[in-house]
């Protein structure tokens, strides 16, 4: 299927690959292909600049928001910055989001007040539920936002059952969604479907504890699991 | 030793039974002894009236937040629901709290917005980080906020493994809660040791999915478990 990503982080790069090696087409967007592109140095992670990284990519294509948008149908997936993506989604355009499903990978981890970052929205709000509100038509789905981003596409890196959350008020759209976990490698077992959008509230505030156990353990592989009986 | 639990609700019924079959003397804590004795209705969760629960455990005694606090040394368990816990400790007083291990087992849930509730405090602060700001000479352990009561003092109720979070400033006060936790059937690989009382800010901000996996599982008997390899 045709695919818009929406940003050029570990994230994007992540998911766009494993779509591609899927056999989707893929259209990566971001917000000034030419700065994009510019950039030569790597980012805050030690990531390779992103051309560098294109290069060596030639089924991937760059183009910005609105054309990647345009070209994803049936499928976006917000792998912006989280402060970033309701300005995404904006130069997106509505007219390219309408009716369509969104994956929202997301969160709003605002780092303006130094480390650790805190959220924004929190607590009585979330960044999926601000986009569901400001996009009526654009079915979105939360999820992989409480992990890693090699474990998005290869749940085997950590060893047994973790678990990946949904959150999403169209069924339809947590179904496909679902079955694009499954092709990502997610047993269904570990697939836990946690209601409507207003659900992602409580994976987005994941996140503080998340960015804590990175530094106790001293890895990013590890992930929740909720554990249960029967 | 001797322990006091501040609370008489599903949390302190829990840890006051555990802590007595473990050999500890222990003295429960409420605002009013008078007005909680007199209650004879079954709380909103359908548990019994405590005057009926506590005449069916003649081995505890219940006092007042200030005695209670007084009684407890080395150790106190709190155990109020989050909004009220700031002035349960006001109430137990500065003298009473010095230098001893407090066990916080609150979280900050505010239900005056409705359902679900929210926290308060959240993102930037806790209710962990406020008790150890308010009274800096009391040791602040944070633990076991992250599940359900019952639990709490018996994890073989989850099959497999599932973590206990543990976040404090004091390395001693941690080792001793430490022991604690090992003595309620928690094996040492699930106690995991965020680091200082600010990790505690992660744990309460669990809370949110917690409430929301409790309905999607229908059941509260389910934990956390932090997966990782190796």
């Amino acid at each position: 299927m045709k695919v818009a990503v929406l940003g050029t982080g570990m994230v994007g790069r992540a998911i766009a690959v494993k779509l591609t090696e899927l056999g989707h087409e893929v259209v990566i967007g971001t917000r000034d292909v030419g700065k994009t592109l510019a950039q030569k140095e790597p980012d805050r992670y030690g990531n390779p600049p992103f051309a560098t990284w294109l290069d060596e990519r030639p089924s991937l294509v760059l183009d910005t928001f609105a054309a990647a948008a345009g070209h994803g149908d049936p499928l976006i997936v917000n792998c912006t910055s989280g402060m970033a993506s309701m300005s995404a989604l904006e130069m997106a355009g509505e007219a390219n989001l309408r009716g369509k499903v969104l994956v929202d990978i997301a969160n709003p981890l605002d780092f303006s007040r130094g480390m650790p970052p805190t959220l924004d929205p929190v607590n009585t709000d979330s960044l999926a539920e601000q986009i569901q509100r400001t996009f009526p038509e654009l079915k979105v789905v939360k999820t992989l936002n409480t992990m890693n981003a090699r474990l998005m596409v290869d749940p085997s890196l950590v060893r047994g059952d973790h678990t990946v959350f949904v959150s999403g008020n169209d069924a339809g759209a947590k179904a496909e969604v679902g079955k694009l976990l499954r092709a990502f490698g997610w047993a269904p077992h570990n697939i836990l479907d946690l209601g409507d959008i207003g659900t992602a509230r409580g994976t987005e505030m994941l996140l503080p504890i998340w960015l804590r156990l990175w530094g106790a353990l001293g890895t990013a592989e590890f992930n929740f699991h909720i554990q249960r009986n029967g």
